[in-house]
């Protein structure tokens, strides 16, 4: 039980989405994603996302954004993570096999085209998860991200929340600090975002509607479920 | 090597959804079931059902309908299945212990509510997935399927499918007897159906648009996808 409590207090998972397509329900993810005690949900690129069936939970993640694969894979190195790609690479360990080593961030693909070459170049491995039947090329990526993230609580020794019947206990919604505790934009990464910003003017992608969306907008969209 | 292939002719997995709710998701929950090896997807009582999300995988997994828990437990007992409650219960066992004896059918809970009492009554066991942290009860139901059909293949040793490139190989469609392998009813199913048609006008159960929905128009529907 000691060892498990280490071991927890030892390793982190995160979750990384590069350019999540507009479609792409977070909700599920980040429901899964708090089920299974990941510290962070970071988001690269695009931060704008549908949060359909978080069912709440997303007040109860830390979501983290950077505007490039470099300054997360940055972050991440300084943490001394792993970056784990979630896809089928000639490569790739099954997941059941638990080839973790260290706290893990988790880089998932897009739904159909799964990782790009960019986005595998900031992977140190790659894990996937076996099929067994043949109606399917893939599975949903909601799906494969939560069996990848139980199987690294699995091996990570987190320790088990308390249940209450037929549920796990929820915790209290972190008061007055909401805003702040998801809001986790540095200075450095607001002078990023400005200078991106010009940069991208002209391709919209900040700016997909016509209308420019301020973070705290954006972040006011995380709690829409 | 051999010990898994005999395991895989040994074990089958199915899936037993009990009166699916109409936005219930099965689409995504039929591609994970031929994903990981299911034999078939068995519904009870109502069978109309949302296909999006399957990704033409419904066309590769093999449905059955009953009218009743009862007939569907005689049909598992049948096969000598176990019946698998996915739920959290005081007894229930974790899933990535693989409490698993041989077949097995894993009766899911409606999103929400779970099993109901009388759900749980044809139960051999329970698993559960265990969570860590404080951000949600309980899993999406199609996610939380998932990680049990996963660990199930695992378990039972089922051959992995081959891949090309970044895929699993998808089987061609079983052609020309798409809709005799699907359509599963029996004389019997379809005398007791008529039957609890009779018994069930009132309620609406078998007729929730006012309109009566044929057997044959509610296989269509499977396709929708």
């Amino acid at each position: 039980m000691e060892n498990e409590i280490t071991k927890k207090d030892k390793y982190d998972s995160y979750v990384v989405v590069h350019n999540i397509a507009k479609r792409h329900n977070v909700g599920t993810l980040a429901r899964s994603a708090t089920a299974f005690g990941v510290s962070e949900l970071i988001l690269v690129g695009r931060r704008d996302f549908n949060s359909f069936g978080s069912h709440g939970s997303t007040t109860h993640l830390r979501f983290r954004h950077f505007h490039s694969l470099a300054l997360a894979r940055s972050f991440l190195k300084e943490r001394d993570c792993d970056i784990c790609g979630v896809e089928i690479t000639d490569n790739a360990m099954a997941v059941n096999e638990h080839p973790f080593r260290k706290s893990t961030a988790f880089l998932l693909g897009n739904e159909g085209t799964g990782l790009s070459a960019k986005e595998c170049e900031i992977c140190d491995f790659f894990v996937y998860i076996p099929q067994y039947g043949g109606g399917t090329a893939s599975l949903n990526v909601t799906v494969a991200a939560s069996i990848v993230l139980h199987h690294f609580g699995v091996w990570a020794g987190f320790p088990e929340r308390s249940r209450e019947g037929n549920k796990f206990l929820v915790a209290e919604k972190p008061a007055n600090q909401v805003r702040r505790s998801l809001c986790t934009e540095s200075a450095e990464s607001i002078a990023e975002e400005r200078r991106l910003k010009k940069e991208n003017a002209a391709n919209g992608f900040f700016d997909e509607n016509g209308k420019d969306e301020a973070p705290s907008n954006l972040l006011d969209a995380l709690f829409d479920s």
